[in-house]
């Protein structure tokens, strides 16, 4: 079987998440499946590695598909974008071992979180950040990410829809910065329950407005109880960035 | 009278330009016209520094409206970034002289334009440049460009539905460079005629595809016909980005 690695970029606006749903729920597996499924002839399934959620942007998803019949990485990539609508694009396509699986081999994935900190709106921002009015303490969120560094078990940053067997993930990095008049939270972890990001963004809004002092994340975390966390962050301020194999 | 002078951002995907149409057509001032009636409680009218085409975008027009009643700016703005869809943004009101006039007084305007010249789309780039996927001859382009410096009758750059007495106009500046990906081309002029800079980035772009030479702008401009210019840039890549007075 020949098994391809696609690199994916998309806005999430218009979608109802990477995963895909019923007959006629848009969704960007359900988009890329048809596709694929044309050009190939025969069925197949696409692994994404991370299941974003609805509205939810990606700069690098990364997914594979298994096929019988041969095709140059170039032949896809080219099909692919000819009948993809224009807010999903395959910006890589390679030929991967049959054992690569885009989700059980990631090591590593990068989330960024754009929050647009004015009194006014963005228009150009409006769909691609989370809008906050009030002005957000950036040295108390500064001083407050690194407790999310480490191992943890994030019961508490996870949902009700999670069924994961485990809650224990590791976070390498939690990077916060000022780009083109956003406040940019980048977070990198081996792993992420779902709307984990959301509510570890939320966690830190709610110190940045000093609704909370910044030791609360620490018990949040002990806690265990998923009531803890008052914010989840929009999904339209959310990118998957970056995966790492 | 009182007179105000509004700063105004916004994405002009969904709208059809700037200028009032009938009943039930989307327009900027349209939209800006029936929230400030509301709030002043008097008919007013709004006067826009550029009448910028269906799915232009502005990053600062200028606009002003007159009213008998006094409010405060931060009253005005308030209400306004309230009101207005949030593709509509206010970032400035002004008391000014009654004599102000937004469009008479305009001693220059900037416009940008944004070239995503890359063979793959860009989801986020999508409505907000012009994609082309052949690699443009930036070297060309920056070469040419100058051609368009100082006064010049723009006639071959105008459209039929120009109904201007003159079509002499002095431009000031044409700055070509690449930022976060694109290309991109900053005129700033005196004045502009309808369609004029789609026209100039239209033959910018003739030269960097190699479809004429750069010398052609030249003979373009000299023979005053309007359809020498063979591609009109596309709305969606265009900005109004400063007005100066």
């Amino acid at each position: 079987m020949n098994n391809y690695k696609l690199t994916i970029q998309y806005d999430g606006g218009r979608y109802k998440g990477w995963q895909r749903l019923g007959a006629g729920e848009n969704t960007i597996q359900g988009k890329l499946e048809k596709v694929i499924t044309e050009m190939i002839g025969e069925q197949t399934e696409i692994i994404g590695c991370s299941r974003t959620d609805t509205g939810v942007h990606a700069l690098s998803q990364i997914a594979s598909f298994k096929c019988r019949r041969h095709f140059s990485v170039e032949e896809i990539k080219t099909y692919l974008n000819h009948y993809l609508p224009n807010d999903i694009c395959v910006t890589e396509v390679k030929e991967v071992d049959e054992l690569f699986h885009a989700r059980f081999h990631a090591k590593s994935k990068t989330y960024l979180y754009k929050i647009w900190n004015h009194e006014e709106g963005n228009p150009f921002m409006r769909k691609y950040s989370m809008h906050i009015k009030e002005k957000l303490d950036l040295e108390a969120i500064k001083e407050a990410a690194p407790v999310f560094l480490g191992e943890h078990d994030f019961t508490s940053f996870s949902n009700a829809r999670s069924k994961k067997k485990s809650f224990i993930r590791e976070i390498y990095e939690v990077d916060i910065k000022e780009e083109h008049g956003c406040i940019v939270i980048r977070i990198r972890g081996n792993g992420f329950l779902y709307n984990m990001v959301r509510k570890m963004v939320g966690a830190l809004i709610e110190v940045g407005l000093s609704k909370t002092e910044q030791t609360s994340i620490q018990k949040i975390l002990a806690s265990k109880e998923r009531n803890m966390v008052g914010v989840i962050a929009d999904a339209n301020g959310l990118y998957l960035e970056k995966v790492e194999y």
